[in-house]
């Protein structure tokens, strides 16, 4: 069975992924149809070999699609999403606009599947950051029930969208010409430095990022008492986030325990090499789909032995986007 | 009352900011001596104006000096030191050669000052992560016993030393250049990557960095069994260490109490203004000696309000070494 498939931001830095991912997995396309701003529309765009030219979105573009793949932001998914669900497609939706609503699934396919089916035309794609945290510690969590856990995140550019990229770039190349350096779009200088996460901070001190960790993780887990705090850094890298993840566990469990788990878990790489001092690394976690996880140690502050640490990386535009969303629309097929 | 001065690796990374510092802080010197391996002897160095010649190291190079500033490394510190003291001089030693020795005071001026008169010719400069975690961490465990801490950093490649600013820089040249990026000293690609501290990692799976934070905190509170674990990370940043730091307490606590004691705090200054996204960052704790404290909020994983978030900044060459090692001697004197 192939099926008409719509991108929604077609142009843009997890857009031009969705294409890569559905080209490489071989997706059962029938029509593509690729849909972007009015600024975009014209241009053209290669897929599997043959030329496509982006169409301007509009609330008529779906008709006879199947599969809307939304990746332009939460405004353009709250305008179009309901108008491509009216058409009949079933949308899964990268941006934020749903996530949280009721009756719509909030899904990562290794966590919590079941639920892709339970849809009523909109299917959530999580946020990048809690992506990757729920896939290795979705099944630490079925073995041994985490009652408590703590995480620092150190956050790549691209997670802004393809102009974190070019901000990052473009100062790493002024510094190198030796002129000055600007800040257009994020706050604060990018290059040789770092921040806290560029989004609106609660009332609770908690950004929106932290924010989105913490309540999505609880709506993927289906456990509304999943006690977890965050702290979200954007750091001077251009690809793939990485995760300093601290876990208390209801019972004992040791590294190995973590190691024989994470070892038969899908999605996730065991990349922990304490001899050649390797652990997951943006630079390898860049451009493929699985979580990298590392740094499985006993956690020393704890003398009960129900303490974990650990390191993960990932590849935030693959599996913290465009992969997550693909693999929902494969298990819709 | 002024003393003479002996700088031990004067043209190092550390050992070039001890100038700076005395310098600036006007310590009372009365001779200055500049101490480096047999490579730079004979090199000059201008010192508030004057010009000194740096001297090869020996044993004998000791005589007359009251204070010996070291950064030259452990194994330079435990050759010349003993040799140091032995002519009467104090050492005030960097490197970790001394710290966790019995009768050898480990000391951060804002916590254990009373410490230091205490020595036997020995007086060793904590760790920086340590260093820059103990200053507002101190006040806070006086006020509220600290049950357990997770601490997470984000440090500059020149804690590794002024060959860590120099592969990055070249990396980040010949990426403008479009040369290929190549790793000399670090075990991994620094520029547009981030990895696990470059340290021997134990048998418990912590790396050297992690354990000199566990170990050395205990022995600067004076409190062996202190609780706390580190995941200690190399991030592309040329100076300035960063830490996110999760504390529970023993008693209730407030983000507003928090903020009421780091504000007398020495040492400490508050960067936290949720508004303008504005919290401790390298690029504003670098080249300063205090300790940014921001991203102070009530650690939404507890219910019980024992535990508070913090994120922290502060120059790893500075506080982190230079400046608490001639605050040190500022004691002495």
């Amino acid at each position: 069975m192939s099926v008409n498939v719509a991108v929604v931001g077609a142009t843009g830095a997890v857009g031009e992924e969705f294409l890569r991912v559905l080209a490489e997995r071989d997706f059962p396309i029938r029509n593509l149809k690729l849909l972007a701003s009015a600024r975009s529309a014209g241009k053209t765009v290669t897929f599997k070999g043959q030329t496509y030219t982006i169409e301007e979105l509009t609330k008529d573009s779906f008709e006879d699609i199947q599969i809307a793949l939304f990746s332009a932001g939460g405004s353009i998914s709250r305008e179009f999403a309901p108008a491509a669900v009216k058409s009949g497609a079933v949308v899964v939706d990268n941006s934020s606009a749903f996530r949280m609503k009721d009756g719509v699934p909030l899904v990562v396919p290794e966590v919590n599947p079941e639920q892709i089916h339970k849809h009523n035309g909109l299917i959530a794609n999580p946020n990048c950051s809690t992506i990757i945290m729920n896939v290795p510690i979705w099944p630490l969590h079925r073995a041994n029930k985490i009652k408590r856990l703590v995480v620092s995140t150190y956050q790549a550019v691209s997670g802004a969208g393809a102009w974190g990229l070019y901000e990052l770039e473009k100062q790493q190349k002024d510094f190198a010409a030796g002129n000055q350096i600007t800040s257009e779009k994020f706050p604060h200088q990018i290059f040789n430095n770092l921040f806290s996460h560029n989004t609106t901070i609660g009332d609770d001190g908690y950004n929106e990022e932290e924010t989105k960790m913490v309540k999505e993780t609880r709506k993927i887990f289906a456990d509304p008492k999943f006690m977890l705090t965050a702290t979200c850094i954007r750091v001077p890298i251009p690809r793939a986030h990485c995760e300093s993840i601290n876990i208390e566990f209801t019972q004992p469990i040791t590294p190995d325990e973590v190691r024989a788990i994470l070892s038969k878990s899908p999605g996730v790489k065991i990349v922990d090499d304490p001899q050649s001092n390797t652990f997951p690394m943006p630079l390898a976690a860049s451009g493929q789909d699985l979580v990298l996880v590392g740094r499985i140690r006993q956690d020393i502050s704890r003398d009960d032995g129900r303490g974990i640490e650990l390191f993960v990386s990932g590849d935030q535009i693959r599996k913290g986007a465009a992969t997550n969303a693909v693999q929902i629309a494969e298990k819709l097929v």
